[in-house]
């Protein structure tokens, strides 16, 4: 997965986006219909290693751009808490944002045939979703899951490219960025306390 | 925003559309890049009537897309609380999935240019995101403001049609419901009381 030509970096980033892509339950790919608008799918997927994995269908709108228009992207994105301006500014709502993390992957799709793959991107989905387990593993020695595994569509994206981008006020002088972290503890809202630590995690500089 | 013909349920449904825009802080714009894939975008939006509004960079990827390839999506989608596949099967994966409500827009994407209705639509934006308020109204008037408006770009997606849909289980019997409920209650997890309330909106039948 391609991201720039030096090898530490690539390594530093791809760990990045495995850590993104684990974070995120759903993803929205993009497809292209026959009617040549860009449609999003949100999905449920699993990247295992560079590979990404979803289900679907198995004749629906995601087989038939798979097999036609191959040329897909996957964007995970995690939207953190919103910044209100005041915070910043006492009079202009400029300054009002939210905090993400983001990774676009551009890609091929392709539709997977092959039970045992199959089975296993299943089963990656599932120990990603629900990793307390309380299911028999996912296999096509299995008379159920065969019959369930003929039914369902798999989908795998092969990543060509990656881009991402991380924003947390990193850019910030560090005396406005340890007002924010204080402000969103005191504010205590859903998102607030895990953006707290991801602006300490990713300080100004 | 035709959905169907019949007008009655139109209203109904663009009620439904207007419900999830409001209640959702980010969605997923589609746009197709001079590369020929299709990019998902994510955005924080407004729906205004049956108009969305966002904002970006004054010449970035979003202008281009709707300069040159205007056929554009929003999907706006609210992920609610994973079902495990043991409230359902004790031996099977399958019937493990998630809840969530979704609409997706085709429509056409629009480059705003004038001046008031840039401040309108941030203005939108900011009493949808920031409710609380804060700040001067957005104004060109405003020489700080009529110089910020210069420098951003502002996109306006002219809905076509829409499509929704909801998955709260209704499809499943009331008894079944009824363990749901129970389940995610005694489980607590962020979007599990969210969810109960949803199933208890939309019954079984």
């Amino acid at each position: 997965m391609p991201k720039d030509d030096n090898n530490n970096e690539n390594k530093k980033t791809n760990a990045t986006f495995l850590q993104i892509a684990a974070e995120a339950s759903v993803g929205h790919l993009g497809i292209i219909t026959p009617d040549g608008y860009p449609r999003v799918v949100p999905v449920n997927f699993v990247a295992v290693g560079e590979t990404i994995y979803f289900h679907g269908a198995i004749r629906g709108e995601k087989f038939l751009a798979f097999h036609d228009r191959p040329k897909v992207t996957l964007s995970i994105d995690i939207p953190y808490a919103l910044v209100p301006s005041y915070w910043r500014s006492e009079k202009y709502a400029c300054p009002a944002t939210q905090y993400f993390k983001s990774a676009l992957v551009k890609g091929r799709g392709v539709i997977v045939e092959d039970a045992d793959e199959k089975a296993r991107a299943l089963q990656a989905l599932m120990e990603k979703h629900q990793p307390e387990g309380g299911y028999e593993t996912i296999d096509p020695a299995v008379p159920h899951y065969a019959k369930a595994l003929e039914h369902v569509g798999v989908y795998r994206v092969r990543c060509d490219s990656w881009s991402g981008k991380i924003k947390f006020g990193q850019d910030e002088p560090e005396k406005l960025q340890r007002t924010f972290i204080e402000k969103l503890r005191e504010r205590g809202g859903p998102m607030d306390e895990a953006t707290a630590l991801e602006i300490e995690h990713f300080p100004a500089g």
